[in-house]
């Protein structure tokens, strides 16, 4: 197991040099879930139809955060992204799952971008929903697929 | 089950009215969770120990997180937060818990101050160890304790 | 006419002391339009009730940036605002009209927070129908009524 | 006409993948307007002379918000300005035009951090002068100009 | 001597809890030099009178940053400022001095926002004048005066 | 002499054009300093080993604020920083030494982001300290080395 590159030999954290890294296409797809009760799910995909639209505000709030990752995760590269798409499907009748693809031209990935949009999107159902069902659980959030880049192409196995 | 408070009759989404919520002390605890390698949480519990400092970073993303809640959850309320503190500590081999209370007097709470610091602490623990363990998975992420306004003292049921 | 307050005696620029201003309900109603082609408006109307909704994300938009004000205008003071609404009419085939409606417990009002927000909202729908129609035109943007404080209670002209 | 380019097939939104666009020199020019009353727009050119400067404080917040467009237009991607001047004209004695223009290497146009920058700074003359003349009218804002990219050189025409 | 207030009994930093503290008007003053070549500082003044404003700029840069302070130290509180003002004055032919005053009701102070304020401005001066005059020297930055709160009314003593 | 690039013809201050300056590697590295009372230094030194660490946390300040200089600086370019480093030594009893280095490949240097660094790491020690020694004093803060880009390599004279 390699040594962790945020830190120098004398332990003092620092933002990587990605100096000598290639420009290369890269992408990142993230999940998350939100697990709620079953009656939070339904005034959400119903008012998703009728009135007002809480996956389309966690999607924007995905979508912004992701331009924010920089300013959040201290060690992380500024990034000129190309694109952000955010999907959500319920899974069961309890939990629905967040998926984002966020795309780069970039020396870097943006693993960090993708995993900070279904963070936020969580976060943002929870906001949303949290005067009707306190106890919503968000997670597990993780990467799922990974590509471009020196390390080459990731997808997280099936657990 | 009451109506999402942040849709007017219309479905038109909104910045709920406080105007006329009193001015109390609140407190809210929320909890996550990082599971990963059991090498990866010895390298990260041995660099606190020796040289870097995984979770000291993890802590000041988280605390300064906090403070940029209304930034990044949509409907949000600004508030002058009185304090925030993040722990951390090992579950088992494979799995670090974080745990933060954030505190404010204000005339709405600080759930989403306290989900949004958990969450960022967690995705600055992956980004530093990503490089060694990108199979690592976030959460779950959920509000443990809140206290203060009208709603009363709620306490999750354990699981 | 009274004198700029944002400068001093000597021209300087400063943010006006408030300090002794009382602490006391403000509101500020504020709008603007957005002009454009009818088949724009019907495209924007149109995808609102089937697919995609221009004007929800625009909402939202105005609403994080009544946030951001202080941010944005320099001398403006930081505000715990209580409660924000956006609201979207089609005033005629060609214009939609947008109004906000701000509300504090503050010493200072909250006009460019109700400007501010219709800027960006219309700055939003432009920038969603921009591949469309390039000649949209945004504004007249004008405070429309104003409570609280010792100035008293502004109402706008009709004009 | 063709359709918005910021949702797709099924109405979600997203922010546009440009990573197939090749990066060009871009160029947008943005107008905006800010109406007022004689003795206003006297004070503030009077001002400029002697002691104050309004203009100048609007033009470092249009400049500052160029930058900041990117979070305050949801889906805006993140570009790497070449450069940002902002001219203020007065054109008769009531009205004083703001003109932007923005320029960028990259895969996509500048129109909405000119449009943005136009926007700000005349927001930041209604804050500094709305001591005096609250019925200030901003706009009409909109794009004069943009050169680059595939779609070509557009000039609005007269109107 | 006592202890360092931002970590507690183990070692772990935070945002100290202010909860228990009464809201006090506070005021801060701190200082800030900028030292540079004989030509540069004329060259700040003459333009100052004739056609740009160095100092102005500064001015701006200073206040906005002010407000940005607990984004940018990571324990800081965030708070309500009611009033900023910065003033610049030759001290002699190759130095500035600068001086931020600003004031808050609140539970801690601002001492923070007055030493961010005018190492903000200091480097606004640097940014202006780097191309004519690259060995210009910052500093020293420090508390002036501080009154208000607990800790009572603290002047520096002349050195 | 040559003039103050910052400002057009005019006087109206503008984000200089860098279209047609190369992409080069660029580095900088600033310096600032940080003195204290010995007792103060002691209790900074002495906690890095044992429990809290003042220096790592004015280090993730400092790296965070890198990345926002072009928010806090009003003509700075917005650029895709490669690396950040920032190194804390004592020089003697009462001194704390702070350097950071950063890289870009750009248009234009990153002068301005080094010397934000510091002036920001050096203010987080102070804000953590001043509980103990409100009297410290911040700076000289000032660029020590800069390469890449047409005006070539620049060392600061010793003096």
């Amino acid at each position: 197991m390699s040594d962790l590159t945020h830190f120098d030999d004398e332990g003092a954290s620092r933002m990587v040099d990605v100096g000598d890294k290639e420009v290369t296409s890269r992408t990142a797809i993230a999940e998350s879930f939100v697990t709620m009760q079953p009656e939070t799910q339904r005034l959400i995909l119903d008012r998703q139809i009728s009135k007002g639209d809480v996956l389309e505000i966690a999607r924007i709030a995905g979508i912004m955060a992701t331009k924010k990752t920089p300013e959040l995760i201290p060690l992380c590269h500024p990034l000129s992204i190309n694109s952000v798409r955010l999907d959500f499907a319920p899974q069961n009748e309890t939990t629905i799952r967040i998926e984002s693809t966020v795309k780069v031209d970039g020396k870097t990935g943006v693993e960090m971008e993708a995993l900070t949009a279904v963070s936020i999107a969580a976060l943002t159902i929870y906001d949303m929903c949290k005067a009707v069902d306190r106890a919503m659980s968000l997670g597990p959030t993780r990467l799922v697929e990974k590509s471009g880049g020196k390390s080459g192409h990731y997808i997280r196995e099936p657990h």
